[in-house]
C-alpha cells in the first residue's frame, strides 16, 4: 500500500520509523478523531481515514507548512474485522498521497469505540505563520464557505426520506460533502506563505466566532467581522430557508469547516483576492483592531461572537 | 508545566508546534495505551501518563535513538474532570523531563474509555539499530528480568488480602513496580549504539518468545534461547512457587516488560557484559543461526516459542 519514498529510510514494521530531514523548522501537529464525537458511527472506514488526515493537514495549512509524513494509530472493535484498519489507512493515504505525504508508522489497538490518532510533520516554507502575528489594522479573510459542514451534518442526521423538499440534489450533495470530506487548504496556505502575504492564521475547526476570538487573543487584538461580507453559499442559504434555520448560526458557530481564517495587511489584499476562485473563494470579512474578543457588526451595531462554536468537550454530532 | 527549551520555537497552543532540527535521521514512533487493554481501569492518571511515555521511549531505546520531543493526545470521559488530563500530562512529563524530552503539543477529546496516544521522535546517534541487522552467529542478549511485569500484573489483579502468603513485601513491590511503572532502557540503547556494540534490537513488549521471533524473522534467521541462561529474578521465582505457576511462562510469554532484546557479535560480548549491573543485568541468553522462528533449548531438546506472547488484538489485562 505504501509507495517508496527516498526520505523514508525505515517505514512501518520496526520499533520506530527513520526519516531523513534537512536542518530547519519542523512543524508538527496531532489530532484524534473519535466515533460519535467527530464522525457518525455508521461512517465508512475510508471516510474516517480521509477525515483524520484532513483535520491534521488543515492544521499544517494554517501554519503555511508543507506536510511530509505521518503516523496513524487506530483503536477499533475486533468485531469490525481485520479489513477495517486497512480500509481506514487507504482512506488516510488517499488524502496524503496526492500531497506527497508519506505514512511512516502507527499502532493498532482495541476499543469498543473507534478512535483514530494522527501525528503529522512538515516544513515551514520560510517561517511558520502563527495565530499571534496580526497587527491592528490588518484585514481578516476567510477561505471557502464556512457553515456548509454544519449544514451538511444537519442533513446527514435526517433520514434520507425526510430531507427538506425543495433542496436540489446538487445542493444537498455540496453540503454533505463539506461535512463528510473536508478539503484542507494546503496549497492556499503554502502560497500565502511563499509570497509572504499573511501575518496570522488559524484553521476554522470550531466555528468562525470562537476561532476568530482565538486568533485575536493570540495577537492581543479584537476581531470585527462585517456580517454583510460573510460568504453565504447558495446551497447553505437554501438549506437554511427550508429548515427555518438562520444560515449565519451555521457560519459563525458551526464547526468542522477546515477553512483558513487569516489576517493580512491592507496592502496585500489585492494579491490575496487574486488567489480567489469560484470553488475556493477568499473573502475579506473584517479587520483587526485594538481591544479584545470577536465581534459581529450589523447595521452599525456589534455583538460578541467569541463563544459561538464548538469546544473540545461538547460531544457532537 | 512546560520548561522552556531553546529548540521549541512554538509549543502547545497554536495550530501546530514548531521545533528546530538539524539535518540527519529522525527516529519516530507512536503507541496508544487503552484503558482495560493496556492498563487497569482504576489506574491513577499520573501512572497512565508515565506508562504512555515509557512504552514510546522503549521503542526509541530499541533503535539506539535519543528521544527529543513528544505529542500527547488524551481521550477521556468528561466525568473524570478537568484535572484528569493535567495529571496524566504531569505523569508523562515525569518520565520525559529527566531525559530532556519536550512536550510540544497534543489534543484532547471525549471517549467513555480513556485512550492516550503519544507520538515521540528523536535522533539516532550514528545510524538507527533495526530488527533486521543481525548475522548468523551473533549472540542474543536481554536486559533486566523479563516476566516480572506479567507476574506483577497477576498480583495486581488479586485483591490485596488474597496476595500469596510467603511473598515478601519487597518482592511483591518489585513485581508490581515492573508492571505499573516500566523503566525504558534509553541510556542502555544509547550506549550500545554509541559504542557500536549491537547489530539488531527489539523492545520486549509482548513476550520474549514472539519478540525474539520478530527479530529473527526481520534478520532472516532463527533464534535459539537456552532456558538455563534466562535470568530469573528471585521475586519472580518466589511468586511462581507460591502460585504454582511456571515462572518461564511469564518470562517467555508475559509481555509488558519493555526490556531490550538484542543481537551482537561474539567479539562484543565482553564489552556488553561490562555494562551489566545488579539493577539492570544484561544476560546472554542464546544466539542467532541459519533458519527461522524462535526456539527454546532445554536438556538438548528444542521447542518453538515463536507464538508465546501477546498480540495486539488480545485484550488484556
Amino acid at each position: 500500500m505504501l509507495p517508496a519514498s527516498e526520505r523514508v529510510l525505515v517505514g512501518p514494521g520496526d520499533d520506530a520509523a527513520v526519516v531523513r530531514v534537512e536542518s530547519g523548522n519542523l512543524v508538527v501537529t496531532t489530532d484524534m478523531v473519535v466515533e460519535a464525537v467527530d464522525f457518525l458511527p455508521e461512517t465508512e472506514p475510508e471516510s474516517v481515514g480521509r477525515r483524520a488526515l484532513a483535520v491534521n493537514l488543515s492544521d499544517l495549512a494554517a501554519m503555511g507548512a508543507r506536510p511530509e509524513f505521518f503516523l496513524l494509530s487506530i483503536a477499533f472493535s475486533a468485531e469490525k474485522g481485520e479489513d477495517f484498519p486497512l480500509a481506514l489507512a487507504r482512506g488516510a493515504l488517499s488524502r496524503a498521497a496526492p500531497l506527497g505525504v508519506d505514512l511512516v508508522g502507527g499502532d493498532l489497538s482495541t476499543c469498543p469505540q473507534t478512535i483514530v490518532s494522527v501525528a503529522l510533520w512538515g516544513r515551514a516554507e520560510a517561517r511558520a505563520t502563527l495565530r499571534s502575528g496580526a497587527s491592528a489594522g490588518d484585514c481578516l479573510f476567510v477561505s471557502g464557505f464556512p457553515g456548509r459542514a454544519a449544514a451538511g451534518l444537519a442533513l446527514a442526521l435526517r433520514s434520507p426520506g425526510s430531507r427538506p423538499a425543495g433542496l436540489a440534489d446538487a445542493q444537498a450533495a455540496e453540503l454533505l460533502a463539506a461535512y463528510h470530506d473536508p478539503e484542507p487548504r494546503v496549497a492556499l496556505g503554502l502560497e500565502l506563505s511563499r509570497r509572504n502575504l499573511w501575518t496570522a492564521a488559524i484553521d476554522v475547526s470550531d466555528g468562525i466566532g470562537v476561532d476568530a476570538s482565538r486568533l485575536a487573543r493570540a495577537s492581543g487584538l479584537r476581531a470585527v467581522i462585517e456580517k454583510e461580507r460573510l460568504p453565504v453559499s447558495p446551497a447553505l442559504e437554501a438549506a437554511g430557508e427550508l429548515q427555518e434555520k438562520d444560515p449565519f448560526a451555521w457560519i459563525l458557530g458551526g464547526g468542522d469547516d477546515y477553512e483558513l481564517l487569516f489576517a493580512a495587511p491592507e496592502s496585500a489584499a489585492g494579491a490575496i483576492e487574486s488567489l480567489s476562485s469560484r470553488e475556493v473563494p477568499i473573502t475579506r470579512i473584517g479587520r483587526l483592531e485594538q481591544g479584545e474578543g470577536a465581534h459581529l457588526r450589523e447595521d452599525g451595531r456589534e455583538r460578541d461572537i467569541s463563544s459561538l462554536g464548538h469546544d473540545h468537550f461538547e460531544a457532537r454530532p
